[in-house]
């Protein structure tokens, strides 16, 4: 099964808003495969679910299986997964346009850093979009910024 | 947590005895990890046991971290080990000088294959035993009896 298209847009914040109609729920993901292993297998706790997923790397046909797992098998395999790992609370909130927005407060090694990603219906809406004053710079394509390069980061990117 | 070592001896086997005395039960293993990835990640099947495991390839402090998991978390990991599979039936049995035994008949790719494990208490044990005439050859030692270089095997060793 593959995952559906995902159309978003990640942000740097440059002046993180008042959170207090915003959902908070923790996150965390770790890898148990290395960057260069032939497969991604990643377990990740978000607010009450926990998740383990494999992702293949084909560049024709990319796989990705996933299965909801219990918090105990999640913390059995947690410690797989030093030094390749991310932590922090997610802000989940709407825009005054409407638009859903998810905002990252990262924790341990990436303290400090902040994230706010958008997703959009269409790639239409994705071009038309204005980002608000409080976003900073347009990190989308910018591969520090991925989450796996994240975990193995040392400190958030300059 | 590391697993405890384990003393076995695994060899051909020459004659398949009568297996009425023995318990049969299902063993499917898969492979989400490749052979040369860093690290190995397994899903396994024994009888109406499901498990997970994760084994570091460091050569100094080796690490194994398994969960057990549901059938269902079986069954969606599972496609992802297509390519790096095996799968046998487990007769375990006791042989009339009391040694346990389990003699593995593998199917799929490596139908007609068949081999016969056994476990010992001591290294000293392990060098006094005495094959029984059904035995064959001992394959201890030989790499290609290894299930992960099974599972990617074509077909059973020569």
């Amino acid at each position: 099964m593959s995952a559906p298209m995902e159309i978003e847009k990640k942000f740097l914040v440059s002046e993180c808003p008042a959170l207090d109609d915003f959902k908070a729920e923790v996150v965390r993901q770790g890898y148990i495969t290395s960057g260069e292993d032939s497969v991604e297998v990643r377990v990740r706790q978000k607010g009450e679910g926990y998740y383990i997923t494999v992702k293949s790397k084909g560049t024709l046909a990319r796989s990705e299986y996933e299965a909801a797992i219990e918090p105990t098998q999640f913390e059995t395999l947690w410690p797989a997964t030093a030094g390749r790992r991310l932590e922090k609370t997610r802000y989940t909130g709407t825009l005054p346009d409407g638009a859903a927005v998810e905002l990252d407060l990262f924790e341990g090694h990436l303290a400090g850093l902040q994230l706010v990603e958008v997703e959009f219906a269409s790639v239409e809406e994705a071009n038309a979009f204005k980002a608000p004053g409080w976003f900073g710079a347009d990190v989308t394509e910018d591969k520090r910024y991925k989450n796996s390069a994240l975990a193995v980061a040392d400190q958030p990117p300059a």
